[in-house]
């Protein structure tokens, strides 16, 4: 028996090839009615339809998904737009997965890929996240994967970074050339692969300028917004208040800024400050902040332009590319400056 | 002719149903050759996938929408917070489109959800968006929608809104009682449900004090963000400078205090202001910006148990649903407090 075609259907029913081809992908241009009628003289002539042949190749979704741990974060939120500019040109949508720094939660969203939801996948990954085996198993099963800014060291995958080494050095030099002794780190991970770059140009700079080793401290900050707020109130009592300090990241900035107020320190007088952050409010705060502001936009653009070649060119490496875009010093107040 | 079923399917090939059934599905768990194999057979024995049958009722998508005009302001980054929650308890995806304030673009956005992507919509409307007929014809094709903070007055949909008037009344008052003379509000857009609402409210506490009609002053801030900062400076010149002010909107904030900072202008002395913005920032603002505080969470976490209540109950009219959550003054030293 010779297979059936669309043609034979629409001919058979007496209406035009494209609504019996609208009707069986379930289009809304047709009514419930024709839909059934469709379906009575498909089924009744045995009509296979071209799914089964196309859905033995991979199905295009034109979805790629961008896992984050949280977007309450200027970095995430500028990074998004960045990403959605891209994606918008390609005609791709995006599907923003939030991890809230749960490693157990980011391993669920990613399982969730495998049945080929997505095209290709952008990760930033949580403070919790120290093996990848989660996303090794996803690009095993042929997903294109970009990292961005969060990346997991010991697997082989595309990455868009900037330079959290040069950015901590940098910023520690900086308190100490503004006169701080004995600056501290505060970390809300240590396994995390920025924090740990950031953590290793804090070093970096206190050995160069001959800081005794029990004078590099990295302070963990971790646990609930409350419990963070209450581990950098007693690290700023008077006793032994360091002089300086660099909050690793944006969601540090309000407690420190609020435990200061909160205890009479002067900011920068008492203790100098630089914080990760792409705040639109950091000239704004009381004293403004100096940052390292992170090319946000950027690393979302490029991250997601690197995603697409991925996704389009299947004779491209995209696991051996690697792009280091540099953040800033932005010199205010709150450092001295 | 019998309708030949999996079962027989299975037989046929040797092997189990379950494998047949992930085969037809396109699983990652079958080898391309087993579903070679598969698509063979079934196609010799003309057998009709259930998909046939299925694909006639609304397919779940298991994914809804949301579409708002940035997510760089902290309303939207947490209300994306308390949507998410809600959404991880169903088991549904959240796609996350941006709008950027743009009619057109809203359009294209909801235009793609006619082919049945999504099973829901949540929508937060752009400052150009003055009629509704493309989010009316996304209703019209069965998609259960809910608007949250940014509402179209003319469309019968779902609501979840926070009291602008009160809101709006709330904050000037406050101005007033603090010693300002003539205030002025500052506005993004004058079609803008939730301005329209707060500019009511700002109105309404003007004449309850007597000012003349010519002090109540609303002042458009339009443009790219060079532009609006251009505009805030202007009308913080000394000359005409008003002793008040109103930031409809949390991206207004930092514009009118770099103005102060430019042009000398202290802050709560010269010109009082109170901000509508959930900013974690606003406490350590130089000074510490007074606010209306919106249950941005709240309001998330209602319009997805909403949306979820209307796309799991056929007899539910979503359409009639209004909540109101409040939001709250939080008097800090911007406003002379």
């Amino acid at each position: 028996m010779s297979k059936i075609t669309i043609r034979e259907l629409a001919k058979e029913l007496g209406i035009a090839v494209s609504t019996v081809s609208k009707a069986l992908r379930d289009s809304h241009e047709i009514s419930t009615e024709t839909k059934a009628k469709v379906l009575e003289v498909a089924t009744r002539l045995n009509y296979i339809p071209n799914l089964y042949a196309s859905s033995l190749r991979r199905q295009k979704s034109r979805t790629i998904a961008v896992v984050i741990p949280e977007v309450a974060d200027s970095f995430f939120s500028i990074a998004i737009n960045g990403i959605e500019e891209v994606a918008r040109e390609k005609g791709y949508h995006v599907l923003i997965y939030l991890s809230h720094e749960s490693l157990e939660r980011e391993t669920e969203i990613l399982n969730e890929f495998k049945s080929g939801r997505v095209d290709g996948l952008m990760i930033s990954v949580t403070s919790e996240t120290c093996t990848g085996n989660h996303i090794t198993a996803a690009m095993n099963s042929g997903l294109p994967v970009v990292f961005f800014d969060r990346i997991c060291e010991d697997i082989q995958a595309a990455r868009v970074i900037t330079d959290d080494f040069e950015s901590g050095y940098i910023a520690t030099r900086h308190l100490l050339e503004k006169g701080s002794l004995h600056p501290v780190f505060l970390s809300i991970s240590s396994t995390l692969s920025i924090n740990q770059r950031r953590e290793a140009g804090f070093i970096k700079a206190l050995q160069e300028a001959g800081i005794p080793e029990e004078k590099k401290s990295i302070i963990p900050c971790t646990g609930s917004d409350e419990q963070i707020a209450a581990q950098i109130l007693q690290l700023l009592e008077p006793a032994n208040r360091p002089d300086g300090l660099i909050a690793s990241v944006e969601k540090l900035v309000p407690p420190v800024y609020m435990a200061c107020q909160q205890l009479g320190c002067r900011i920068p007088d008492d203790v100098r400050v630089v914080g990760f952050t792409n705040l639109p409010a950091a000239p704004i705060l009381q004293p403004a902040l100096t940052t390292i502001t992170q090319p946000a936009f950027e690393m979302g653009k490029t991250a997601a332009a690197l995603l697409f070649k991925g996704i389009e060119k299947t004779s491209f490496d995209l696991s051996k590319e690697t792009k280091v875009i540099p953040s800033r010093l932005m010199q205010r107040a709150s450092s001295g400056a």
